[in-house]
């Protein structure tokens, strides 16, 4: 099979699409062969050397992908061969074929296409599991995602308001707002021009992308019983914590990642999407944001677009 | 009535028992005659002018009171004059009579005198709220508590001793460290030989009374899903925050305070005492751990002793 490499760290042209051995799916996995993949954030500092795969991952990148089930382990059951799919991966999506856990395959949704099924995972296990099971939050309360535009800003933004909570964003343009409001942002605020902290305080839960650069304002913003959840650490990663407004706020601040999880934690994870995500995509409720579609060998292209933050949603890469 | 009045902030001499009016319960309150009152440090806080009461609450210090009910407002139920209780209060409690919300309300436990029972109540709400209702500290799983000697940290060991936990302190001194291994904890560590990172580590639950100081060196003794806990700020209040460590942990960091909860929050946190950690005391399995008894007029004595660490378990107000 053919899969996107990196041979050293470097910038978006040091991913190359080369020949290399297809993976063995183990008792547990299935193989997938791949329709398609999409890019994240984690890619690009994998690419960079600065986020290598777990041990036991795949070497190559991508943290999800769609397909069709090619071979299934002794040990798998509920997934039989040429059942279409998609999949949360701990890497190698860039790729013709890929291993995968059955605890992290997800049904085709119904009414979309198996390529644009490959824009789901990621962003669904990612906010499910910070925003709702890890942060609770609940009918009427508020809650704000930073970067509002990206594949997983599109997919909480939508999420957070199908479950009645009232929805901010923080975005770089006024394009970008104006795409956040349709998806169901109540408020996008546009950082450049405005001071989020005063528009969007007291707040329930945030959803951060940027880490250490954000951390005293996202403390100020949020509100009692508050909770921040940190998913990225664009912005670095040590920051000042303000332990007298968290005391006082009885406030709370988490920073987690989906991809060195146990795979029982992932698993769990999934079958929650399958149960409460799902079922809003099939009724379109919640949609796949899909900002563009790339050849699988044109990866660098894609990580270029997302390193610029000119998209909307996800990029997908097709094989 | 008398009660402990503070006119200026200050050191331990501001503190004086002078004739004051009495305090009129509200319909959902029972007017309590005093037998014993107990020190925190919030005491000493709101002594030296940093911690006024919450709105609403007795200008008086005094967070927990034992004695018996005189007086039972128009809508309590569940309490009659003559009962023998203690209680979790917002203030006011250095006093001879003091107003009570009846939702804060525990029976003094089978076996314990009526002014013991006022070791109990700040310490059994904070340790169970913040361990076990909030950090979710499991049979099994490794706690940390910092203070050990203290009156939390006393009640902390025995109940998270009790829950099957692997429990560990530290402490100031040798004679502390004995003290909490009698009580249940497998390992004590004396800050002033040790590093407690290094004997600590991994660590699930920290609860942490020193803030800022403790906090990077906190994170780091955080295992993978660690939490810790800040419900005190001995040591600061802006600490450093590494959040790259506790994204690669999945950890959270939270802090809290009892006080200023509403009422309803209060209530439940004192029925999930009464059902969760009276059974424990009344077997003998977790004992109130008192330090020393001194008359109501003698707190700033109280608070003297408080201040420079010399005891083990609660320091007793009483009437």
């Amino acid at each position: 099979m053919r899969a996107i490499v990196i041979n050293e760290p470097g910038g978006p042209d040091v991913l190359r699409w080369v020949e290399v051995d297809d993976p063995v799916p183990g008792p547990d996995e299935v193989l997938l062969d791949v329709v398609a993949s999409a890019v994240n954030r984690a890619d690009v500092m994998q690419r960079q050397g600065h986020y290598p795969p777990p041990p036991g991952a795949s070497p190559y990148p991508g943290l999800e992908a769609s397909g069709r089930i090619a071979a299934v382990g002794d040990a798998v059951t509920g997934w039989k061969v040429g059942d279409e799919v998609c999949a949360l991966l701990s890497g190698g999506g860039y790729a013709q074929r890929v291993a995968v856990p059955a605890g992290q395959l997800l049904p085709v949704p119904r009414g979309m296409s198996v390529a644009d099924a490959a824009a789901l995972p990621e962003v669904a296990c990612t906010v499910w599991s910070n925003v709702f099971m890890l942060g609770r939050l609940r009918k009427g309360e508020t809650f704000l995602v930073h970067g509002g535009g990206s594949g997983i800003g599109t997919m909480a933004i939508q999420l957070a308001h199908a479950h009645g909570a009232r929805v901010l964003c923080t975005v770089g343009s006024a394009e970008k707002a104006a795409r956040c409001r349709e998806l169901g942002a109540d408020v996008a605020i546009n950082y450049r021009e405005e001071d989020f902290v005063e528009v969007a305080k007291p707040v329930d839960v945030i959803l951060d992308n940027m880490g250490a650069k954000y951390l005293p304002r996202n403390v100020k913003t949020l509100g009692a019983g508050g909770r921040l959840i940190v998913i990225g650490l664009q912005g670095g990663t040590r920051g000042e914590l303000d332990l007298g407004a968290l005391l006082r706020k009885r406030a709370s601040v988490h920073a987690t990642s989906l991809r060195a999880r146990p795979l029982e934690e992932k698993a769990a994870i999934v079958a929650a999407v399958r149960e409460h995500v799902w079922p809003l995509i099939e009724s379109g409720d919640v949609r796949a944001i899909i900002d563009r579609r790339l050849p699988m060998s044109e990866a660098g292209q894609a990580h270029q677009i997302l390193e610029s933050s000119g998209h909307v949603g996800k990029i997908l890469l097709e094989d």
